[in-house]
């Protein structure tokens, strides 16, 4: 593959060597990064966008502020690519989000650069203001204490905890520096109240001469400025009049200025490190994928992609085999959604990841995207649902933590039927640990009166929907992978499953496995290794965690010496359930042979997916190790004798 | 007890009766209302300064809109005392948060005048939002569909949740209604920067007339009113001018007008509800405890309070054996503040509620109250801990629901060594289920690298607070229950506890009882029962759900015919990784009883904690009942031949 030309970058091993550079070779420096980047990610595939949008802000943070005593936190942190590339990672930036390279996030344990991680939205204000704090109290950093810098999209301040951190840094009055990345997108197109709002700030003069100065706000510029004095004058001026937003959330407000110009963004930091006290705001316009036409020209600015062919940007994806579990649910619903206008969508900022974009197409007033905003997604369902709609809130198994709140007090408590969706459930490959949608068994099996499914296969996600949709005495929740499908038929209609009980796959003998969700198909490789040791398993697929199948359960337990669970999901989910009913019912107390394979107690870094169950010890080779440990057969059986 | 005199209030039986009264027969509804809901919380305790000041609102609400086809949504609900009154439980209102009683929340399974349960704060416009986009697609209610009403404090408006809806809703534009409650104090005064916005709303001229009237928004006024139209006039002069922080959010603004003035309230909600398209937010000023001198005169405005003498407003309590958990861990917690500046505290909006107003005294700089916000407590701690502090986050267990995202995010991934001390952890008496603290053992003790503790008393809560203190290698948390201590001797000083490690209370025979928490106190009643029967169990305190002390529970199994694990949690904490353990190992196999006592999978209404805990099985009289049962004594044995 051929590598850009870099000589400038080539010179760069950490952000040190940025300071010596003039303001011409920062330029020429932001060229070859974004260059780099790109070179890089069409290699390894992954986020492209975000970074692009952001190479002239890294030079610039970089050569001005001193990482890592400056503590710069991404948010997100799609867009660190660059970032990395500036600070000791080139060597490596080629292994992103493959297995054992570098995480496709800023994270702690990689970097002294990497102040504090970040992958799911919104949370850099608040960490920054928590450095802030630190700092003003004398605590103890390796790294030293300097100024705390947060990088906030316009999609990102959306989310109600970007307000909670403003409120409370405007409150605090330290020192703060917030830097708004407004690209009018997220991952989708912005939506809410407040993107509009932003929009109005720069409408018809995109970088419009500022308002009327505020005495005394230009004697706070530096001298001297080498280029662009001027024009940080001008956005000085800004500072002190009032009347923004984010001025009224006790912020000096500074903007909006082209995030793509150096001889605005060079005398704005300078002048804002030297003589800002105070939270500070800088609104920033950039283009998501900026400088890449291939991915200026997407929809979501090439927020993510696969490796692809720089010349053409046309990305190299290997074909698939079948449909993903996403455009299975998407497909489903929309089938529903003809037949029952009660039926409507409900995404936070993910109408293209959740497959929601088809409902959005169709029917457009029953669909809504509010923004990075789960806790208002899962309480506006519920109050949908209290309307007389059936809702389906979907929300990625990891982000629905954001709502967990409301899925107790709101939707559970009052037994509203909200329908989660829950898609990238269990490990999710190349977004690695921060993504795994790990916990939601759990957390949902304990909530009295829900219903939790998981699916096994496509075909069981298309029936679980029209369950789900039929399902109104209740909240209930079906989770499903990120990926493609089993490749099984698929079911003309879907059928609505009776609650609370699963089926049989086949017939065995002395073990039974019961296995709830998609490792399955894990289970069934495991059995034809067993086959050939003359031992047959038991297969059933639980379909429900809650309510549990206890004639099922009793059945296997009466007719085999062992039983084995397994699940995609944290201890405290399926597993723990069927233990608790086991003693209950004093099966244990005779001597019943049972285990439970859930994800182990560590996080997992990003690999493929089957890469990391195979860590996680969720693969066929482990569930044939179980049954082979559990029977006692051609392995030390149980360790306490 | 002497009863007000309430002849107007005496007619009214449900909302339809409002209906003919006059604007003064208002005003004198309004004084009955008042006295009648003083009575009433004199007799039962509960909440009252809230009550007190909603109460013009509540009768202008009920008399110019029509609820329940209206829904009106009292946000958090601690302010729903007149509402019940006023709306058919007037009969039942002196059982308010009683065992059998009404709810000191709204409740939807009370009465059809309640559309959306509350107890949690920041919910209403969510749901509100919910129900005017049902109303607009049709959506089949029981009650009809009308206005969309939230009624919201300005504490509660810092919640990011809040600020979400408010953001979906500007972008909707659907009609509904936005009443901001600004009593300028949820419960603790109120932080944060929209805070003091809201204060400069009216700062110097509390009802200062309204900005330049915009085009043609007197046209939307309409005739006759019988007073007040000049107000009126002049308040929705306001409408369209711009510029607050709600109309950059998209909503028509109107106010601030006040609460307490009927004159202002009649015609602006009856000008809003004639004229109203879009969303719209009514700025009210009201008093907490209005009309009520010794809440009026207290620092959080009567917020809540103990059955009281109406006239003295002294109120009536129980002489306390002990320390309340919350006083003794604010204690401790001082000491090592006082020997460590890196020890400092977070609150949300709860200073008095978890203790931390003692930190915040003694040391301001080092306790940070964040307002209605636990996703930023959260991760501000995070950051904190990231920068070298050594934060506790001081958080009810109901309400860190809130945060777990930012826990497992922010905190666990990057073993950020954040201190949780989790107030009000099992159920809580007459809050009910939307306050119980059920799920927090089962959704901690699954994050990676956490460690997890429960004080059995409060002598072990003080060592937990110096474990805490002293663990510097990853996050930490340590849970205990409302209310009062066992009336234990206390260490002069906490001692820092081995991780993962719990202490055997007492040595006995056959069964062995692993408790977690406080239910030790009545594991210890179980076993004078049991002695009296020749059974005496061996008790130990497990201290940890997180590490567990595997130790421990293999020698416990050792030594034992059975092992029961007791919790104040639900399914999937302490007992599930008990049995996780004990399956791994191969246990079950060979004929070991077990049994694990969690909360029942329900959610349980209001009564005091030890009812609350008879109806959970959770109780001496229950443990001894499970220790029979798993000996086949004097019972009916395992269920299971």
């Amino acid at each position: 593959m051929t590598r850009p030309q870099t000589p400038l970058l080539d010179t760069v091993s950490s952000p040190a060597d940025l300071k010596r550079f003039s303001d011409s070779e920062l330029r020429q420096l932001a060229d070859e990064l974004r260059t780099e980047t790109i070179s890089a990610v069409s290699e390894t595939g992954g986020h492209l966008g975000a970074g692009l949008g952001v190479v002239e802000l890294t030079v610039a943070l970089h050569h001005i502020f001193d990482a890592p005593r400056d503590k710069i936190i991404w948010d997100v942190s799609h867009q660190c690519y660059p970032h990395k590339i500036l600070t000791g990672r080139r060597d490596r930036i080629r292994t992103i989000r493959q297995e054992g390279g570098l995480s496709g996030f800023t994270k702690r344990s990689e970097s002294p650069y990497d102040p504090f991680g970040a992958a799911h939205s919104s949370t850099s204000i608040s960490a920054a203001l928590g450095f802030a704090a630190a700092r003003d109290l004398g605590g103890a950093s390796e790294t030293g204490h300097g100024d705390a810098i947060a990088v906030i999209g316009d999609g990102a301040m959306s989310a109600g905890m970007a307000f909670e951190a403003m409120n409370h840094a405007g409150h605090l009055k330290k020192r703060l520096i917030v830097i708004l990345n407004d690209n009018e997108m997220s991952i989708a197109p912005p939506v809410g109240a407040l993107s509009s709002y932003l929009s109005r700030l720069y409408a018809g003069e995109p970088f419009q001469e500022f308002k009327a100065a505020a005495k005394g706000a230009v004697s706070l510029l530096p001298e001297p400025f080498q280029m662009g004095a001027k024009r940080a004058k001008e956005v000085l001026k800004g500072m002190a009049v009032g009347g923004t937003l984010f001025e009224q959330l006790g912020f000096s407000y500074l903007g909006p200025i082209d995030g793509h110009d150096m001889d605005q963004l060079l005398p704005v930091l300078r002048t804002v490190r030297a003589r800002a006290s105070g939270p500070i705001l800088i609104h920033m316009i950039t283009k998501k994928g900026k400088g890449y036409a291939p991915a200026e020209s997407r929809r979501d600015g090439g927020h993510a992609t696969a490796k692809f062919d720089v010349t053409t940007g046309e990305q190299k994806k290997s074909p698939s085999n079948a449909p993903s579990y996403t455009k299975v649910f998407a497909e489903a619903l929309l089938k529903h959604a003809a037949e029952d206008d009660r039926i409507c969508g409900v995404t936070a900022a993910m109408p293209d990841g959740t497959g929601l974009d088809l409902l959005e197409k169709r029917y457009p007033s029953r669909c809504f995207d509010v923004g990075i905003a789960e806790q208002h997604a899962v309480t506006f369902s519920a109050g949908l649902a209290a309307g007389g709609m059936r809702p389906f809130c979907a929300i990625y198994s990891t982000f629905l933590q954001r709502g967990f709140d409301q899925v107790v007090h709101d939707v559970a408590i009052q037994r509203l039927p909200v329908r989660f969706a829950i898609d990238r459930a269990g490990l999710v490959g190349a977004d690695g640990a921060t993504h795994a949608g790990s916990f939601d068994v759990a957390y949902l099996s304990n909530l009295p009166g829900f219903t939790v499914m998981a699916a096994a296969d496509e075909a069981e996600l298309v029936h679980m929907v029209s369950t789900a949709a039929a399902h109104d005495s209740g909240p209930i929740a079906f989770r499903y992978p990120r990926g493609e499908g089993e490749g099984v038929t698929m079911p003309e209609r879907g059928e609505v499953l009776e609650i609370g009980k699963g089926r049989m796959i086949r017939e065995g003998a002395r073990v039974a496995i019961l296995s709830f969700g998609t490792r399955l198909g894990e289970v069934m490789k495991a059995c034809e290794g067993l086959g050939a040791r003359g031992i047959t398993p038991t297969v059933a697929d639980a379909r429900f965690s809650k309510p549990l199948d206890t004639d099922l359960i009793d059945r296997l337990v009466a007719d085999h010496e062992a039983l084995i669970t397994i699940e995609e999901g944290a201890i405290g989910g399926f597993g723990s359930h069927v233990a608790q009913h086991l003693a209950e019912q004093g099966v244990f107390d005779k001597g019943f042979r049972f285990r439970s394979m859930v994800l182990p107690d560590s996080f997992i870094d990003q690999a493929s997916p089957a890469a990391m169950y195979a860590v996680a010890g969720l693969d066929a080779a482990q569930i044939e190790a179980k049954v082979l440990d559990v029977l006692g057969v051609g392995q030390i059986a149980g360790k306490r004798a």
